[in-house]
């Protein structure tokens, strides 16, 4: 048995902003369980049930919130999101960390939760480019989307970004390994934290 | 200027558990200053005045404390030890980071210290091996002491050990790089801590 209960890390931040890449990576190397989001919505080219989102259609994902599987959700433009319980609770439980990405609003929901043991192993998270001209540059750097809908991004990541004073921690994004160095870093540090050991033993 | 208050990680943990070693390490790599104690004991050999310690006689400690120039200062077999504010204050406030070694003592009244500024940027890490086994063998490597001393050491490790759980932090140690990877990682992750930020700008 582990010493310590489980971190739940959750990293919002605007879109461009790698969070998505930081999560899972730090599930590759084993660091942590990445939960997977359900959602409504259709899956994307290139987009796979059960890796990247457990694709559900409205009336599955509203049976499992009325059961009360969902650990937060939300309906963002027409489509509903959510975290189920059974891709946190059972690892957190037996020590094992867990990281996801949420959107401002999600994170919210997390950082509110009625269960306190969610709400003691919770670390949040922000990322952010250093300025607009940055975020700007990230939103349109795939090349393949068209000027309107950059500027819709663009206003939505700013609005987002808005919130990373309500986060714990702030990463302003550098190169992806300088990133990944600081965003390890954080869990590394939160596991030596006195508050989470269950075990009282000098061991 | 940065746009940040610096950090003061003061770390504790019984002798042998390579507190000092982590804590000149990190200032070497110039990630922090280095804060240098005072103290009224006699130089050890080897040590040298300004690095080891500022070594004061009574009379120069009294006068400086009597001045307010410490931030803490205690007796500890009947020697007197303390931290120059100079040594930590100028610093935090351009947002440079300051280690220093303190016994649970003097980490116990840096806590409780009246000034808020200080209490505010404080980071405290207890050090110590896994077991009393450990601690043993640590305590007695270097083949040098009696048994009579070894003895005593053991029995103030044991003693000082004792006060981990009053830490934020825990660092068991393991091997001298694991251990490092893991300290660095504490003031790495605390430099992204949002009420640290001092400039509310996107940037």
């Amino acid at each position: 048995m582990s010493q310590r209960t489980g971190i739940l890390l959750v990293v919002s931040g605007p879109s461009g902003s790698g969070k998505t890449t930081l999560c899972r990576r730090l599930a590759g190397e084993n660091e942590a369980h990445y939960s997977i989001s359900c959602t409504t919505r259709s899956p994307r080219p290139g987009e796979i049930d059960g890796k990247d989102y457990h694709f559900l259609s409205r009336e599955q994902f509203l049976s499992k919130r009325q059961n009360g599987e969902f650990l937060e959700s939300a309906e963002v433009h027409g489509n509903l999101y959510g975290t189920l319980r059974s891709e946190v609770v059972q690892y957190l439980a037996v020590g094992r960390d867990v990281v996801m990405d949420l959107d401002v609003q999600g994170a919210e929901l997390v950082r509110k939760s009625e269960d306190t043991s969610i709400r003691a192993t919770l670390v949040d998270l922000f990322v952010m480019p250093a300025n607009e001209e940055e975020l700007l540059k990230r939103l349109s750097g795939r090349g393949t989307d068209s000027a309107e809908v950059i500027e819709l991004r663009m206003k939505n990541a700013i609005e987002e970004t808005r919130h990373w004073s309500e986060y714990t921690y702030r990463l302003i994004s550098g190169t992806q390994e300088e990133d990944y160095t600081r965003f390890k870093s954080l869990i590394v540090a939160e596991r030596l934290r006195v508050s989470r050991i269950t075990s009282r033993k000098l061991q």
